[in-house]
């Protein structure tokens, strides 16, 4: 809200934010792997010494980066409307708000999701996101045990397909051209509780 | 069928598909950018120089191995089953074949889902991939026409996130773990076409 506009055009010109914002664009872009504290002076117009005037080093920028996307995770499951009403309902507000999570912070939910487990960063941010897929996949197997999802799938492998689905969307979503947040999950709520066939 | 023992194990020792397989492993490994034709030379347990007897190029080896996946896909759409009998069928036999060629062809189609365009022979893959997407979309537009799926919905954002559900698959399926390739189309079919809830 209040983001001081001099900040941002102090000399060597970038705030925090702005900092994190294109240094996860350049992630997405070339892998974390492969960006170099070059590549990310470049990128914020610095010289190669004063990137670390902004920044003390890349994993730090991995750990932010990856904290924003898992920590509108974890507000979900700790929001009061995870907690209460039938499993089923619990889950499609979870689903509508993942996808929201998704597509409000999207360059941050696209890194995590290609984090593989390369260093201890990487590590505890896939221990916070299994956390929160076994926080599915325990609502999946309560609306099973209410009578609510069809019998007849392993809660497991819906957990996972469902959940594919919502991740896919970081991979074809583009916010220019249309889709709010709503939509996409209306669509994949319509489908995967109501079903397509008529 | 007859690939004859004597090759895979004479001097130098691997019959090109074992060459691609390996390589293919690497590449998932390390990402294709980030493989070198000394990592492959690793891989397959010969010397620098070695590799060239096996195979000109990091890019061929590339080639082969998305065709791999994509020629599959393409199988699919020239089947007949894939032509007659109404909208709706045709897309779930197509949903489920899909499923089948992504679990016998996993690293393959891995590999594909990675691609993103930077060199000639990924670009023409993404563009077999699109055709593909777009055979999917018309089907499921189709099904929308006859009546078969619930107007509510955008044809294009449920063929979206019908294939993100199953391309998903490739980043969480454990081959020796258990559910076969059937097993999982069953659950994703009773999943987007009938709908979880009861």
């Amino acid at each position: 809200m209040a983001t001081p506009t001099p900040t941002r055009h102090r000399k060597r010109g970038h705030d925090p934010e702005s900092v994190l914002s294109i240094a996860v664009g350049v992630f997405n872009e070339r892998g974390y792997d492969g960006t170099s504290m070059e590549d990310l002076a470049r990128a914020l117009g610095v010289t190669k010494s004063a990137i670390y005037y902004h920044v003390p080093g890349k994993e730090q920028l991995l750990a932010r980066a990856l904290d924003r996307a898992l920590d509108g995770l974890f507000e979900l499951m700790a929001d009061e409307r995870a907690a209460s009403g039938t499993a089923i309902e619990r889950l499609e507000w979870v689903v509508r708000q993942s996808v929201r999570i998704l597509v409000d912070r999207l360059p941050y939910v696209t890194l995590l999701l290609r984090v593989r487990g390369n260093s201890g960063t990487e590590q505890a941010a896939l221990e916070r996101r299994r956390e929160f897929d076994r926080f599915i996949g325990r609502l999946v197997t309560e609306a099973a045990a209410e009578g609510d999802i069809r019998p007849d799938v392993d809660p497991a492998l819906v957990t996972r397909l469902l959940f594919g689905a919502v991740t896919s969307i970081s991979e074809w979503y583009q916010p220019a051209r249309g889709a709010s947040a709503d939509d996409l999950a209306d669509a994949l709520l319509k489908m995967a509780f109501g079903g397509l066939r008529v």
